[in-house]
C-alpha cells in the first residue's frame, strides 16, 4: 500500500437526506458538507477520495465489486443495510483491501435491531458516534497507517 | 470546554500485559508504547493527558469518580470489564463530560460474549479495531472537536 | 393540513402480480382495480391521490424522499419489505406527515416471520385483513380526519 | 348477511375510564362519545348497533356467546385482555360471523407485551392507531362490505 | 397530600384463604389478622384505611377506578394476578396517586413464572418477603413520607 | 378416603357452548350429555358427584375454596384458563385432596400456547384426547383407587 | 374395529427395572405386576393383549412395524424415548390404528426436558400420573370406546 | 410438462464475482464456466436454458414474474438473498412450476445466519455442497423427471 | 435474636457519589444523610448499626465474612453488583442471619439488565423504590420483628 | 479415488416401511424399488454399490466403521436419526471419504424439529426433496466427479 | 464400600475406533491401550475392573442394570450419548453406587451441542480433557476415597 | 517441562470460609486442610506448590500475570468468578502453561447460572465433584503427565 491510499467512501440508503431531516438525531451537516470536509483531509494528504451514495443495495454491490484493484480502503456507512444485508457483507468480504465501518450516531443507544451489524465482523475497524467527525477520524486513521507503513514498513 | 481539553485514559484488566502475550491478537506494542504515542499527540496540542491502568474494578471506579471536575473527556478501554461491569457503566453515566470507548481489536470478530458492551450505551463514541491507533484516533477526534468549538462555538 | 389532503399510496414488491396469482390468499382484484376504487373515493372528496408500485426498495425510498413537501399522508403496503426493511422504516420516520400501514390479508394468521413489522412502530395507524377494502378504509379515515380538523380544528 | 348488518361492539377492561385518565395516550373522547359517533354512522346506514363495556372477562364471554344468531359482526377492543385472554379468543373462534379487532392507539409503539395479540389470529381484520376513528373505520368497512355483497353478491 | 393519607389496601385472588392453607409458605396469620394489625397503625396515625379482597379481577378493577379522588395511596398484593394481569396494571397506571406493591413471601425464591411482575413497573415501591410485616412496612413508609412532606414540604 | 369419594367436576370458560360450536374440534356432546354419562358412573358406584361450569375465574376460585372439606377429588377441565391462570393453580395447590386435569382434545396437537399448562404441575394426573371419555376415565380411575384403598389399604 | 380390540402395550427403556429401583418415584409395582393387572381387564373383556418391553429403540420400531394389521390400538409408555426419539414418533405416525401415550408419573412435575413429548402430537390421547393405574385407565378407555362403537356405531 | 422442459437459472448477488474472489470458499469456476457446463447438458437434452445473474433483488423479482408461462422450472442460487429476502420467497411461491434451490457450498458448515433459508420452504428440492456440480445435478434431476413423466406419465 | 439486633448496612459501588450526581434518578440525599437518618432510628431503638460503603467487591465480601457472629441482620444495597455478582450472593448465602435487599429506585422501571437480581433469591425480603426511606423501612421492619419475637416468641 | 467408486448407501429407521405407509408424504416406491433404480445407475457406470437399511443406530455405526477402507463415498438417508444422533455424526466425521446426505422429502417444509440436521455439517453435500430421485442424483453426482477427476485430475 | 471397590468402566459409541481416526482430536491411544493402563492401576490396588464398550444404547442400558449389586462405581465415557440420551441418564440414576463421568477431550472447547451433558446432573464427579489420563484420574480418585473410608470411616 | 513441575493453585472468592459454612454443600475440610493434603502429594513428588486464595479478582489477575515464567501449571478453583469473569479468562488465556479447572461440588447439579463456565474453554482439563479430592486428582494428573513426559518424551 502506498502512502497516498485510494479511499472509497460508500454511503447507504437515506443518507442523501442528511441535514434536512431529523437533525436532532443526525446533525445539520448535509452529506455534501461531510464530503467537502473529508476531501480537505485527503487532498492535503495527496490521497484519492472516491465518494458515492445510493439507496440501492445493487448499486452499492456493483461499486464494491469495481473497487477491486481500484481502491486500497473502503469506508462504509451502510446505514439501514448495516443491520440486514448479507449481500453487502459478502461483497466486502470479497474485497481484500482495508474496510472501516462508520456511523454518525452511536447505534448502541438506539433500537435493539440497530445493535447487530452484519458488517462489523468483516471490517478491520469501526468508528461511530462522532457525527461527521466519524468519517474524518476513519480517513485520518487510514492515512496515518499508510504513513507509518512508509516510514517503518 | 477549552481548546486544551483534559483527557483521562483508563485501561482495564490485563492490559498491563500488552505486547508480551498473544501478540497475534493484540500486537507488539506495550501499553507504555501506546501512552508515549498518545502523549506525543496531546503534548503537541497543549492538552493534558492522564493515563492509568488497573486490574481492579474498584480502582477504576475511584478514578472515574475523581475525574469529576478534573477531566473533560474519558477515553476508556475497559477490556474484559466492557462486557460485564454494570458498576463501570454506572460510574461513567455519572460523569458528565465526554466518553469514548476504545478497543485494540474489532471485538465483533471474536467470541459472542465479547459482542455485548455494557459501556457503549453510555459512551458518546466508539473506536475499535485499529490497534494502538484506536487510542490516537479517539484523542485526535477529541482535539478536533475542541478546536472546532473554539473557532465556531 | 387542508381538507383535501394529498395522499401517496405506495405498493411494495410482488403486488404488481395481484389478482393473477394465489387468489385464495390475495383475492381476485388486480392492483389497478384497487387503484380505481381508491381514486373514486379521493376524486369524490376532491383529494389528490398519487399511486405507485415497485419491486425495488431503492425506488420506494426515492418515492418517500420526494413525498416530503408533496404529500400529506403516505398509505403503504410494503408487502415483503414490511418484515425486513430497516431502510423503508428509516425513510418513513423522516417523513413528517401521517403514515398508514395497510395489508390485504391479516398477517397474524400467516407464517411467524410475517408477524413482525418494521413499519408499524413508525406508522400512525394500521389497517389489515379487509382485502382491497383495507386501502379504502385507510383513505376514508384520512379524509374524515381532514374534515374534522377543518370543522373543529 | 343482509345490507343492514347487526353489529356488536365489545369494549374490554378499563375502557369505561376513557377520556378522564391519561388523555395523552388515549385522547379526550369518553367511551360514550365514541358510541355516539358510531351510532350516528350505523343509524344513517340503518344498521343495528349493540354496544357494551365490561371489566369482567366472564361478562364479555357471555356477551360473545349470546351474539351467536343475534349479531352478524363483532367489533372488539379487548384492551388489556387482547394480550392475555385465551378464553376471549376461544369464544370469538366459536362465533362464526365477522370479527374486527380495533385499538385506539398503535399498540406496536408501546411496551413489548402489548405487541402480541391473542385475538388477531381469529379476527378477519385489524384497525388500530386512529383513536376513536378506529371504531368508525371498522364499522364503515363492515357497512361497505354489506353494500357490496348486496349489489354484486 | 395531607398528613393523614387515605390508604386503600387491595388483596387479590386466594388471599381470603390465608392462614388456613399452606401455612409453611404463607404463615398462620389470616387476612383479618393482617388487617387488624394494619388498622392499629393507621388509626394511631389518624389515617384512613380502606381494605378489600376479591377473587375477581373485575371487582379489583372497579375498586381501583373508584379510588380516583378517594384515596391517596394504593397498597396492592395482587397475588396470582401480579404475574398475569395487564388489566390491573393498566388500571393502576391510570391512578395518579402513590402505588406500593407488597407480597408476603419473597417471590424471587419461588417458581420462575412468579419472578415477573406486571405491576412493579407502574408501582412507586415494592416490599416483599416480610410476611404480614410487608403490609405494615408499606403503610409506615407512606405515613412517614406524609409526615415529612408536612414538616419540610 | 372412603370407598364412595366425593368428586367435584369443574368446567372452565366456554365449555357451556360445547356441542353447539366447532363440533369438528370438540365433538357433538353437550356438557349436559357429559354430566349425564359421568353421573351414571358415579351413581352406580355410590359416589357423590358435584358438577359446575363457569366462565368466571373468580367463581371457579370460590368453588375450589369451598371444596376444602367437602370434596375428596377435583376433576378439572380448566379450558382456556389452563394456559393462563396462576390463580386457579394457586387455589388447586391449596386443596389437599386429589386433582385430575382433563381435556377433551389432545392439546399437544393444537397451537403452541395450548401446550403449556399452569395446572399440570399441581395435578396428580392428566387425561386428555378421549373426548367426553376423558372425564369418565378420570372418574373411573378415582373410583378404582378408592376401591383398592378399601381392599388393601 | 371390533368389540374385542387387539391392544399392543409397548414399554420403553429401563421399565424392566420397575419396582426395584427408586420406588418413591415409580412405585413398588414391577412391570409384571402391571401386566397381570392389565391382562385381568382385557381377559374379562375378551380382548387380546400383547405386551412387550425393550431397552432398544430398534426393537421397539420393529414391534410397531409388525403391529400394522395385527393390532387395533397401541398403548405406549416410551419412557426416556418419549423426549428424544423422532424414530418412534415416525413409526407411530405410520400406524393407522389408535395410539395412547401413558406415563406412570406426571412428567410435568419433573425436570424441564421431561415436559416435551415427541409422541403426544401423534397420539390420540394421553394418560399420566396414576401409576400402574395409568395403563388400566387407557385400556378401559379403549374397551369402552369399542363397546360404544358396537352399540351405536 | 413436456420432455424438453424450459429451465430458468437465477443467480443472486455477488455471484458475478465467482472464480475471481475467495476461491478457497467458492472454487475457481467463473459463473460463465458453470453456465457453459449447464448448457452442454440442456443442449444435449434438447431443453431450453435461460440463465441470468443480478445483484438487484428487484431485477430478480421481475425475472421470476416473467417466468410465469415462460418456464417450467426455476433453479435458483439466491446467494445472500437466500437468508433475508421475503420478497424472493413470495415471488417464487407465486410461480406454479417446479423450483430447485442450489448452493455451491454446504451452507450448514458456515455462519449461523447462513443456516436459515427463506427459500427452502417454497422449493421442491435442494442441492448444495457440490460446487458447480450442484447446478448440473439439479438440471439432470429435472430432465430425468421430465423423461420419466413422458415414459410412465 | 435479642430485641436490640446488630444490623450491618452494606452499600455497593458508586453509592459514595450519592446526592452529587444524577439527583433526578437517585435524589439529593448523600449517603451520609441516609446513614444519619438510619442511625436516629437504631439509636432510639437501642440497636447497633454498622455502616459501610465500598466500590470493591472484595472488601464487601470480607465485610460479609466478618459479619458472621458479629451481626444479626445484613441490609444490603449492592448497587451495580446486584445484577452481576455471584460472589456476593455466595457470601450472603453463607451468612445465616437475616438479609434484606434494598434499592433507592424501583429497579423494575429501568433497563432490562437491572431487573435480574442475583441477591433476591438469597434474601429474606426486598424493599425498593422509596429513596432513602427504603433503608429506614428495612431497619424498622427488622426492629419490629425483634420486638415481636421478644413479646410473643 | 478411482473412476469406479465404491458407494455405500445407508438408510435409517422406518425406511423399510417405505411405499406401504403414508405414500402422500413419501411416495409409492419401496426401498427395494429405489435400490433397483440406483443399482441400474451404478452397474452401468461399473461402480460398486453397497446398500443397507437398519432401524438400529448401533448397526448403522458398525456399518460406517466398516466402511473405512472399503468405500469411497457414503450416501446416507439417516431418516429420524438425522435430527437427533450425535453418534452417527461422529462416526461420519471419522470416515475420511465423501459423504452425501439425502432425503426423500424437503425437510424444510415439515415440522420445526426436522429442520435441524446433525449430519449436514459433516457432509460434503445435501440433496433433498426429489423423492427416490434424490438418491439417484447423489449417485450420479459422485460418478460425474469421479469421471472428472480421472480426466483432469 | 470395601477398600477394593468393583469398578465398571462403560465406553459409548464410536470409542472402539479410538487411536485410528482423528488422532489430532482424540490422541493415538486405542481403547485397548487405555484399558491396559487402567488395569495396571486397579490390579496394583487389588480392585476389580470391568470394562466394556458398545455402540448400542440398549446394550449400555443392560450393562448398567446388571451393575446393580455387582459394581460399586461406574466410570462412564458415554461419548455421543452424553448429549442426547435420557435413557442412559435414567439408568444411571437408578444405580445407587458412585458415578464418574469422563471425557478424553475438554468438551467445552468444541461445538455448542457438546456443552450440554445429560449425565453430569446424575454423576458424582466429572473428569475431562486429560486424554487417556482422564480415566486413570477417575479410577485413582475412587481408590483414594475407598482407602480414606477404610482408614477414617 | 521438568519432572518436578511448579504448580500454582488459585482459589477464588469465599473459599477462605470453607469448612465453617454450609458444610452440607462444601464439606468440613477447611482450605488449609486441602492445602496440607495437596502439599503432601507435591512434597513427595519433589514438585513446587504455590497456594493462594483471594476474594479480589484484581489480586487473582496479578497472581496469574506473575505466574508467567514462574509456574508450569495453574490449578484454579475460581469459585463464583467461574461464571462471570471475562478478566480471569483473558488472564488464563495469556498464560501459556497448563491450566486445570477444579470445583469441590459438581456444578451441574446446582443452579442454572452455575452451569456456564467462562474458564472451561481456556482450560486443558476439568475435575469436579470430588470435594477436596478434586484438587488432589488434578495435581496427581499433572505429576503423572510430567513423569510420562520424562520417561517417553
Amino acid at each position: 500500500m502506498t502512502t497516498a491510499p485510494r479511499i472509497l467512501v460508500i454511503n447507504g440508503p437515506n443518507l442523501n437526506m442528511l441535514g434536512t431531516r431529523e437533525p436532532e438525531v443526525y446533525g445539520y451537516d448535509t452529506l455534501d458538507d461531510i464530503e467537502t470536509r473529508c476531501r480537505a483531509v485527503t487532498d492535503e494528504a495527496g490521497a484519492v477520495l472516491d465518494w458515492m451514495q445510493s439507496n440501492s443495495e445493487a448499486v452499492i454491490l456493483d461499486t464494491i465489486h469495481q473497487a477491486v484493484g481500484n481502491a486500497d480502503w473502503i469506508v462504509i456507512n451502510a446505514a439501514a443495510l448495516t443491520h440486514t444485508s448479507v449481500a453487502v457483507r459478502d461483497a466486502l468480504a470479497m474485497f481484500s483491501g482495508g474496510k472501516i465501518e462508520v456511523h454518525l450516531s452511536n447505534t448502541h443507544t438506539r433500537e435493539a435491531f440497530r445493535q447487530t451489524s452484519m458488517i462489523s465482523p468483516v471490517a478491520n475497524g469501526v468508528v461511530m458516534g462522532f457525527g461527521a467527525m466519524s468519517y474524518i477520524m476513519a480517513i485520518r486513521g487510514i492515512l496515518e497507517m499508510a504513513r507509518e507503513t512508509e516510514t517503518h514498513g
